[in-house]
Parts: C-alpha cells; sequence; structure tokens
C-alpha cells in the first residue's frame, strides 16, 4: 500500500500554555524528568485552551505527558550527537537519544500532576519537570499504566538510570539554606540536580573551576572536589 | 519566578518521515497502540532526516515513542470530548484523553521497534502500531523504562484496558482468508482490530446494519450480531 506522500506539508503549533519553573536557564536542568522531584513548575494554559471544561478528569490521573518544544535550543540539528551518559565521547544517532538538539524540537516529558486550579483559567502544579522557565507546552496528554508501563523493554545504551553524585555542602552554603522559607525542598532540589552532575560530559573528574547553575532566586556556586563528589560553595543571588 | 509570556509565537514541524500502514482510513484504526500486535506499518523518513546515522543506536531499544500529527482529525477542537469508552455519552475535557480530536492534533504512541533498514535511506519495521497511512511523524524518541514505566500510576477514567469484543467468521470470511499469503497474520489482525469494536460509540448494542472497515486491501464487512460479539461477513476488494 505504498503512496508517494509530498514531504514538505508546513504544520503550523501553537502554544497551549506556558512553564514557570525553578530553572532559569538550560545549564543544569536534570537530563530526564523525574530524576530531581522536588522540583516544582507550574503550567499556565494560555486562551483559548484555558477553559477548566478542556481538563476535566484530568486530576483523576497521577502522570501526565507533555509534549514541548526545546525553546533554548538552537533549530538546526546533526544526525549524531554525544550522549552525557556516555562520557561525551560515543556519537549516537538523534533519534535514538532524548537530546535537546533535535529535528523539530520536540521534547517529551513525563510528569507527575499535583493538582488543578481552575479559579483563573487553568494553572496545572506539576513536580519532576525537568523544563526550563517559559518553555512552550503544545499537548497535555493522560499517562495510560496499562499501556504505557513496559518494565521489561530494552532499553539501549540507558538501560538504567544514570550513575549519581554526592552532593556536600559547604558551611556557607548550609548557612544560606537554613535562612530560606523554602529550605528543606530547595536543599533537596539542590541535591538532586547537582547529583547528576550537570557539568559538561567532558569534565567528568575532579577540576578546580567552580560552576554555576541558576536555580529559583540564584547562582548555586559548586565544585567538583573529588571523583564523584560536588561540593556547593555558596548560594549568590542571581 | 513569574514572567510575561506572548502568547502567538508560531512553532513550524516539518514531518521527519511518513507512516505505511494496514489502515487506510481512520475508521476501525485501534484506539490506542499496543491493542493490535499483528498491525504492521513501516516508518520511512524522508530527506534531509533519512540519513542512516541519525538512527545509530536506537536498534537496541525494543520500544519507541512517535510524535505524529492526526492528519485526517480536522483543525478544530472542542474543550470537551465523549470518550469511546464511557459509551460516548459522558464529556471529558480533552486534556484528559487521548483524542484525535485536539489541539495542534499531536499523537503520540509507543510502538515496537521490529527492525532498521538503512540500506536506501532509513525505514523502520513497527508493530502494535494505531496508525493511519500517510500518517506524518515529527519525532522519533527512545522509551526509557527504568522512566516511563510507572505501573502504579493512577489512570482516571481509563485505569485498565478496554473490554474486547469476541470476533467470529463466516463460513465465507473463513475461505476468503485461507486463500490469502498473509492469511494468519491478518486474520490476528481483523480479530484484534474488531476486538476493540470500531463501531461508534453510541451503536454498542446488537444492530442489523453492516459496517465495513478498510484494512490492507480489503473491506472487512461486519455486523453486531449478539451482545459483545462482532461477526466477519466476508472481506470484499477495497
Amino acid at each position: 500500500m505504498k503512496t508517494t506522500i509530498k514531504n514538505s506539508e508546513p504544520l503550523q503549533l501553537e502554544p497551549i500554555g506556558h512553564i514557570f519553573s525553578d530553572f532559569a536557564d538550560p545549564f543544569g536542568i536534570p537530563r530526564q524528568p523525574g530524576l530531581a522531584s522536588a522540583a516544582r513548575a507550574t503550567l499556565v494554559l494560555c486562551s483559548p485552551y484555558n477553559d477548566p471544561l478542556s481538563v476535566r478528569g484530568l486530576e483523576d490521573f497521577s502522570h501526565i505527558w507533555l509534549t514541548f518544544i526545546f525553546h533554548l535550543s538552537p533549530k538546526r540539528w546533526t544526525p549524531l550527537v554525544r550522549p552525557p551518559r556516555l562520557g561525551g565521547n560515543t556519537k549516537m544517532g538523534v533519534f535514538a537519544t532524548r537530546s535537546t538538539h533535535r529535528p523539530n524540537r520536540l521534547g517529551l516529558s513525563l510528569v507527575t500532576l499535583e493538582h488543578i486550579d481552575t479559579r483563573h483559567g487553568v494553572c496545572l502544579s506539576l513536580s519532576g519537570a525537568d523544563l526550563a522557565n517559559g518553555t512552550p507546552v503544545v499537548d497535555i496528554k493522560p499517562y495510560l499504566p496499562w499501556l504505557e508501563a513496559r518494565p521489561d523493554a530494552r532499553g539501549g545504551f540507558a538501560p538504567e538510570p544514570p550513575l549519581l553524585c554526592h552532593v556536600v555542602f559547604s558551611n556557607q552554603a548550609r548557612q544560606q539554606l537554613a535562612a530560606r522559607a523554602d529550605c528543606e525542598n530547595f536543599s533537596t532540589l539542590i541535591q538532586q540536580v547537582l547529583a547528576q552532575d550537570p557539568r559538561p560530559a567532558y569534565r567528568r573528574s575532579p577540576d578546580t573551576r567552580i560552576h554555576g547553575i541558576r536555580l529559583r532566586d540564584v547562582d548555586v556556586r559548586f565544585r567538583a572536589t573529588r571523583e564523584n563528589v560536588l561540593e556547593v560553595i555558596e548560594l549568590r543571588p542571581a
């Protein structure tokens, strides 16, 4: 039943809403959703999609799929990418990875739906979301466990969660955290985010450089003191 | 960290490939992927995405996500839809369903990757695909079981697979099947597709009408003889 199909059909997408999150810029965003359960995000639907009727029944699902645009990624792409998990030295096909540098820049995340607020439009509270602030979302779908939970699937070059680093806090960082209203959750978030070692893959060994990632209202300054150990030095106002 | 985000960012998608499948028209397409494991489909990537390098490493994954366009669905949408599973009488929010009539017309299917052929461009052989012939595909991603298999997720109004009908064949249909080279697989496919009762939800009781669905090269004629029983009457060349 082969038919000829033209190759240039243009398809226009419109955001149905946008993400407001802890992640101000792409550096430091967990590489997969769910690895930073302390990350909070809000999806605010926009007109005409923010009719409360459009999410009727969604509150009974614990997990949802978000399809979104990697709006901070460049539009150009290459057939081969270097997954951080493979140390940055091995090239894989872009479609064999979840790389953010991909044709059409489409992202797909499974997130936990915490709450839906329909008092003014539609706001979804999410956790475990690996999404940059401002991300345009183009679809929401419910997660169907009987169909989409396939624990026996073969996971190719990424068959299990990535190895995590140990995260320690300097005295200064500990004091700065203690002074915050969101101390406990923010401390967990920093640990979950740094445990995935957000440094570029080629820096996966101890180095003297101080790195920074923006989380919420601060720049989290850290360095790799020993193999697989990252130390949070201080929280600097962003 | 609330910021103002403009609502009208236009986003252009380009198909990376197209589906060639057993399903010539939308009527009869299984409502969820994986429910018709006998359904075969081929995803043929198009230029410039059909570089064999772009799928390097993908063959080691057993399951992949396809993001595609419901190109046969109307572009208009409504906030409420009537899921067939609820008998067609109950309205749910469009984002609480996997309805094909949705904003941006984006589809998401988990399919089994059987084989990749890179001799001339890139062709992926798939099974369990609920995709109409000619469907434009806009992304391929590997399925990550450690991240995306959440068997304990709460499945809202669709917590388990839909109830299936019993499918029987008339003598005529049986003889027509026996004469085909693809007899065994095609017979399984017909059973899997009809077991989901492709009739409109409001016809879920026995009726005298003869229905037809196009599968491969034939029009499969059937009727609902008893409660939850569909009889295949004949295979008519399409």
